[in-house]
């Protein structure tokens, strides 16, 4: 429980913006999936970074935890409140700050979600290209250091953050990074707070690198008889220096379920989703240079177009597939898995995988981008029943157990939050040590978003 | 000096492998430019990382400062030792461990030098591309966050790391990120010691993103009637989406040396030199789009190939520019700008260094990595005339200055050392204290590269 005095502060400062409501606490102690509601005491919404820092520094002055939100979806409980505390809805702070098209760079508040920023980009020639298929905000994407179906080409939030304005947990600001493309002025602060999920301090501004928008996109979907053809095929690609826009994979159970909702008529085998940008002759080059590939590999039916209206037709059931693949069974919720390997063991896992899912009780259809190894079991399960919620637990463990053993990573791309803190260890060893230790020199009382990312004490 | 016990130890763990010979000292405290030689108490040549481990143990239980040493080429006395200590020279741990070529991957001993590693990928089709002109270790480049021509294409060091292995000041050895394209899985690690000079840990093992060996390969030449012109050429050819492996600029001083030294024939203006990477008839188009670009923006002489003996006329000139440099003024030595701006400001940048060194009694012609906003003044000094190389300091002091006010940083490549320390506090503000309290909580005795990067106190 908050203590008076320290809400009176809030409350005075923020007025309005400061929420106790019974159900605003209760959204905000939400998760996308299966974690259990833990709400925070408080909502602020602040409007500036003074706000922030003001807020920050009330907390840490009666050891309250602070948690940052933007929109909430991240998938592992990240921005619920274990502990209590206040946590700092950004959704007022979504401002786009300053475009500079020479530098292909752009200025933004945390709040600001990437669709809204593409809105304000479209008549630049310019586009921000990470896309975790939810409408999430920046400052969130750069906290979970999140990627998409777009990182095999253009990378993921590590790469597009030039610098950062981040509020510390004593309330200090400081910025990192600058508008230079490159910089070796010491230690890399603001690839540290990218990807630190809230843990050490508060982002309040990115500066984002833009690229062009592409002059021309082509949209793919090739079958294949194997799930290791299909991977081959990819591996090729990259290798011959094919650079697609997006490759995602669907396994058969995704494409039967694609089928029956989306009436599509692919057939009932594992099938790549590609998007290719670039000048039109480029595309067309790569797209027709992919189909041989494909060929080779056991590829069948390989389809591809560059008209809008084909190109969303081929491309529309993979944006919906997450949401699709839940509606299979009604009322249930999913616990979603994330590993990456290194893509040569792509095949290897996810025929593990597959296996280990076929005998247990629960259904999981899997997709992912497979360019950048990273692909997602969709395990479906009812949140009141402990015993699947167990089950699909011990499947994705088992995930990355195997994942690590092949050289991967236990999240590609959602993160730690809650429900990847246990595998930390078995990943990292010391170096989860080191991330302790760099935790209590930044936020030395625990108080940002606390419970999460590193070991608990 | 080093306490005779600590000596003892360390030559009873590697014997001949410990140097305290006087020319060997004197090596390891030399710096390629116009610092003053800082040499170390001994010189240790590790073969494993065992003992790394045992080295730093060592030097942590006697206090002892531990340098990493790579080929020294760094150009800011990074890898002298102003505090004496021991240097661990990684010259034997230089092995190539391994090539992946599906995960298009290689992992390396720190001692591996760049060239030598191309030597070794040749026939596999891929290559490493960063290229900071000297033949530096892998080790040193990760140290210092290098670059060089070609990051305009494949970015700096921080891109090509994935993970590395890494003895910390009490001996421990960390792992850290994957072999996984990417990952979320908490704080970023690799990025923090990549361009951490040796001041958090020392690198016994790195692995490193490859890239295919591009299938044809065109350079072009262009003189421009002006900088701007050259610049706003850049600028547009990077927002069409251009994507040239290197673009370098020269100045006039640095054109009128070439041809005096190369006997190459150019007009006595600025320049831009450029290199394509791609298939044949990528780098065609591209090279014949950048010479409309070019045309438009006051370019003329425009010349491009792509047959070997061709393009190595027109590139090797700017390979042994800056020693071609150096030799204008026998025995001197040079003091090496290297701020970075953004690219929008580049023409300012360069305009306003140019008139500053005019004035100046010292001569420092005008080089630099254009497409990342990078440039270079060699200012030529005499080691020996301290008034020189106050004035050349004054001159790159405000050369940073201008790059801070303009939005960029001190140093794009080559990294703090020693001659950068007092620009931190100006280019980072509070966000320089939170490199010190890392460093603290990593190093608590300040053992590591003590004198270099972070506040000293
Ligand atoms: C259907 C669906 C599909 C998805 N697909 C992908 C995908 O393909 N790739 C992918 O990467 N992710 C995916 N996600 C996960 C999610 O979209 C990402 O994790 C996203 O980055 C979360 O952004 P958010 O704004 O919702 O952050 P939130 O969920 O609000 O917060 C995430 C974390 O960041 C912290 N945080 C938020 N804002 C700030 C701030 N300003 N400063 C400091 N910390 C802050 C929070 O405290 C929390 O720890 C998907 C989610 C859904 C629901
Ligand atoms: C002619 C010339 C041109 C250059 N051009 C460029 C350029 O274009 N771009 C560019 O980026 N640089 C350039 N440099 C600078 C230099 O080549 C780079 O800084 C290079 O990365 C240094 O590598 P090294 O192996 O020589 O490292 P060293 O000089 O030996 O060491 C550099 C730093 O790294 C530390 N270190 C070395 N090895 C390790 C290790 N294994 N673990 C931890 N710390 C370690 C050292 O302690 C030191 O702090 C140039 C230098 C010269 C002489």
């Amino acid at each position: 429980m908050i203590p008076q005095d320290a809400l009176s502060e809030l409350q005075a400062m923020l007025g309005e913006r400061l929420s106790t409501g019974k159900s605003d606490l209760s959204l905000h102690g939400r998760s996308e999936t299966f974690h259990p509601e833990m709400p925070p005491d408080a909502v602020a919404y602040p409007v500036t970074t003074a706000e922030v820092a003001a807020i920050v520094q009330t907390c840490a002055r009666h050891g309250l935890p602070v948690i940052g939100w933007g929109t909430g979806t991240a998938l592992e409980g990240h921005a619920s409140a274990p502990r209590g505390g206040v946590t700092v809805d950004f959704r007022h702070m979504d401002a786009v700050l300053e475009i500079v098209p020479d530098d292909m760079l752009v200025r933004v508040q945390p709040g600001c979600t990437r669709e809204a920023l593409n809105t304000e980009l479209r008549a630049t020639g310019l586009m921000f290209p990470v896309d975790p298929g939810a409408n999430a905000s920046l400052g969130g994407m750069a906290a979970t250091r999140a990627s998409g179906t777009t990182a095999v080409r253009y990378g993921t939030m590590r790469d597009q953050v030039r610098g950062l304005e981040v509020v510390l947990a004593d309330g200090r600001v400081i910025h990192t990074g600058s508008r230079a493309r490159k910089s070796s002025a010491g230690y890399d602060l603001t690839a540290l707070f990218v990807g630190s999920e809230g843990t050490l301090g508060l982002i309040t501004e990115l500066t984002l690198k833009l690229w062009g928008q592409p002059e021309a996109t082509a949209a793919a979907v090739c079958g294949f008889a194997t799930t290791e053809g299909a991977i081959d095929a990819v591996i090729l690609a990259m290798q011959m220096g094919l650079t697609p826009a997006r490759i995602e994979y669907v396994d058969v159970a995704t494409t039967r379920i694609l089928n029956a909702a989306d009436g599509a008529d692919l057939p009932e085998t594992p099938h790549l989703l590609l998007e290719f940008h670039g000048s039109d002759a480029a595309v067309a080059t790569e797209a027709e240079h992919f189909g041989q590939i494909a060929a080779d590999h056991g590829g069948s039916a390989y389809r591809w177009a560059t008209k809008p209206e084909d190109r969303s037709k081929l491309w529309s059931m993979r944006h919906r597939a997450y949401h699709t693949i839940l509606a299979t069974r009604p009322g249930a919720t999913a616990v979603v898995t994330d590993v990456c390997v290194p893509i040569s063991k792509l095949g290897q896992a996810i025929a593990r995988a597959a296996a280990d899912i076929d005998v247990s009780s629960l259904d999981g259809p899997i997709l992912g981008h497979v360019g950048d190894g990273n692909y997602h079991a969709i395990l479906l399960v009812d949140r009141n029943a402990p015993t699947e919620i167990a089950e699909a637990k011990r499947l994705s463990d088992a995930m990355v157990a195997h994942a690590l053993d092949l050289g991967g990573t236990a999240t590609g791309e959602h993160g730690v939050g809650l429900g990847k803190l246990h595998l930390m260890e078995a990943e990292h060893g010391a170096a989860w040590d080191v991330m302790g230790a760099i935790k209590r020199s930044l936020d030395p009382d625990g108080t940002m978003n606390p419970g999460k990312l590193v070991r608990q004490n």
